[in-house]
């Protein structure tokens, strides 16, 4: 990735620095930044993606679809084989193409098909903001609409996509918005302290239930994890299930003793819908209850 | 399996059928259903199980070794081989032996013969209060204690192997304490009333987190399932977890709308120590928050 | 009070003994047991009260609003002087006549004088059903009616007074929606049990606060009372306030010590709409939290 | 009160300011700041406090006898009459004197009798740590106690009673340790969102079940009021009732409609013990059900 810069040092540089550093914001798009460049200097950065947004905006219909198709198929031949610009590589990680088996891959290359049969341009989707089973789900609701709603919303998606990008590339960039938070604390309500000690999963979950572990945690003396369980990024809509280690904590509490205690790991399955916001989930709990919610 | 009679018709049937009927009470050992008929009647079934009992606790140290050496080894060659008496082969259903990979086998052959070796008779489990993995368990602390305690387990256990396989004879046994009861009751706090249709499975969960689905009901108006989700046995000592689908129902209820509501399926893991206890393990639930515990 | 006959009785005994019980049933109207006398026998006790409620349903409209009038004002100035059958005596008991001050008197006088002024007939309420409070909200409300509501609202009413006071004189009534249930239960989550020995108040709430003991009773070993709270007549609508003192509890149990223990008595206040509904309050309990919530 | 000072002047200004700032921390005592003032400057006020309370530490018994003599009695015939320090009237404020009915003043002034009686001083008390309740079981406890015992505490106490004093008048004290703090805040689980515009009170409550308010508040769009119910004070030992409006805001809500709701007025009854403690005091509520618990 081009390294970070700050704003200031974007509005003064030279042209051709600047263009070297917003080229690939839009994909397969360097005109975008080149268009603005005389525009400079840009009081925030979100003037700037305003700016750069307006560009793509006001093209003629040709070139827009000229610029969507520039965008690369999700989870196509063209992912799967490693041809897509470092950006795209890094943002369709969520969808896991390495494990993809010939029947997914299969589902997707149809569903790409149909799509650009359909409406003329390739799907397009923040896919920071998904996961595959989010994405999957997404894919198949649009390919019902009509072309009108989907260039509204490519265009959209291309607008998430690109404030993505142009934050990872300004150092002290101050957009909001962009990211969500996700985090717990654990309450001990039969000895009335926050649990200190208790070990703490996140994974994610896919339709068959199957479990990949994303975060492993400990809380501290306030019941809380040293950072949030999931921060600084989207959070990919998903289902997720945290799993609290509360059995090794009450015997140590002194609470209960010997073999099979009745809560030992408390599973908490939860959806993530609005990638942006805060989702706190704390658990309650006593040797024998508990209770969870989410919270803000 | 013999059919059931009435303690009344084995009070006043002949020796030869109360013989009959008894007989394999007690694995390998006709002799003690044959050493007690003339005490007849018994005024309850508890009664009868007290005096069969009596005369095995009054054995000659060899004699009760032998006795105890009747009984099959749990998970061993001859179980496998399904050469068991036919109560044995019923009570150690609980373990799947038929899914007992090599490796497993191997283990369990392994326990049996160092149990042996050191005690100089078969390990003897109330299988039918177990899973694989609390019998697993139980087996390996068991492999620990002095020659004493284990003939008092041993018999400990006869004593309960034989109540069951007494109560599965007795048309109206009338003991106590033999079974538990496993239930559980949907509350949606949100809209005030009890959870009607909510979906409701029970799984028992192995040391790898590999799930068997036991039971599958659906809660009526009261909330509840039509009957417990398990009653009339003794409650396998293990991890079970059942899940719960509100999502589902609150989307019925109109509460939420759309994909990824926050709960959706509700996994609630816990474990039972106590075979014959009451487990009453409810959900009071809202979309956005839930709480459980184990009630009576 | 006449004393209880069975229907049977009432079926077979003489005319002049059943008007005899039938009497009062309806305020000041003996004729309406005298009308019916001749249509015995009656299969249900619903069906002797439809067969006696049709006969005012049939009546003229002079008659109706003869038989209206001959309903004592609630809580007016012959209520206060004890000029009413024994019947209304006992109903308007829940009204604290004898705790009336001036001010409240002449509440009511001036709402029962406007009442008899703007329908012809007094208010007719089953008071049964409703506390002080209640009474007057729903006075209020129903002042606003147009008269043609009210002659409805007035027999309605008629219809749930005759309906208890019928119930109160036949031993096997057998009639259902009579009555309402309040009940609770404590469940001690730091322990896993039911908590055994709570002291349990229930009282009711005026507007200003003041609390009025109704019940007190300690929680057996199921963490429940004896009997309900309340049961066997029409729950009154009204605020109660459950009282649980759980900091004793805790302190016996061993989970705290000393004084100012966080929770020591527990006040849930709710409201009973609905007189003839199952109410089930329980309480959840830790000595650091709690939750209650409407059960069923 | 002497208006605040910095450290740093108090480091720095003559000795007749220093001696003029500090010389009613302790009690009738004016010679203990005297004796510090060449020992400046102090790095920390709290090694200031520990120079002053040194001195009077080191006292021999008849000057320490006549330095606790010089401290008023609790809710004595002087506090009543208003014959104290300008400091002691301020924090004997929580007894609530002027309220003290004839019963009340003989049962302080019986215990203040013979307390000196039996120990020569009178009782010493943070009072600002304590409610009158708390006073009054502070006092008949250590009435109880022998006279070595009660010395130390009085220190103790003087030792609490001098910090706050002295952070009063010290602008940027930096003492940590002295203050408390009172929270809550109100989660709707039927929405699943903070609940916003819940008007909540705080009361303290008597022995006799009176209240009296404290603080009112109403919540913000975060489900939290403005600043803490309580903060920037000992919070006093006592038994405290939050009150949460709950039925407004769920008919603002919609989630209800109609007269007499469940739950209406929800109250939260709880102790404080420790004075310099944190407490959060959550509500987490639907129309039919919450849940508190002491956070921190």
């Amino acid at each position: 990735m081009t390294e970070t810069m700050t704003l200031k040092k974007l509005n003064t540089c030279s042209s051709q620095d600047f263009i070297a550093a917003m080229a690939e914001v839009f994909e397969h798009a360097p005109w975008v930044a080149e268009a603005i460049v005389t525009e400079r200097p840009f009081e925030h950065v979100d003037a700037l993606h305003t700016a750069m947004l307006g560009k793509v905006l006001a093209l003629q219909s040709d070139a827009m679809i000229k610029l969507l198709s520039g965008h690369p198929e999700l989870a196509g031949a063209h992912a799967r084989l490693g041809q897509m610009t470092k950006d795209s590589v890094r943002e369709q990680g969520g969808l896991s193409l390495q494990t993809l088996n010939e029947g997914d891959a299969r589902q997707w290359d149809a569903l790409n098909l149909a799509y650009r049969d359909k409406f003329g341009f390739p799907f397009i989707l923040c896919i920071s903001r998904h996961s595959r089973m989010s994405a999957l789900r997404e894919f198949e609701a649009r390919l019902k609409n009509d072309r009108q709603t989907e260039l509204r919303l490519a265009l959209s998606e291309i607008g998430r996509i690109t404030r993505l990008r142009m934050a990872a590339r300004i150092a002290d960039h101050g957009m909001l918005g962009l990211t969500g938070v996700l985090s717990t604390h654990v309450l001990d309500t039969a000895n009335g302290r926050p649990a200190e000690g208790v070990r703490v999963q996140l994974y994610d979950v896919q339709d068959d239930g199957a479990r990949r572990l994303l975060v492993e945690a400990t809380t501290d003396m306030r019941g809380r994890t040293a950072k949030p369980l999931l921060s600084g990024m989207p959070l990919r809509i998903a289902t997720y299930e945290l799993v609290f280690h509360v059995g090794d904590y009450f015997l140590k509490a002194g609470n209960i003793k010997g073999d099979w205690p009745f809560l030992e790991v408390i599973p908490v399955r939860f959806n993530i819908k609005d990638p942006e916001g805060n989702y706190h989930v704390p658990l309650t709990v006593t040797p024998w209850s508990y209770s969870t919610y989410r919270g803000q």
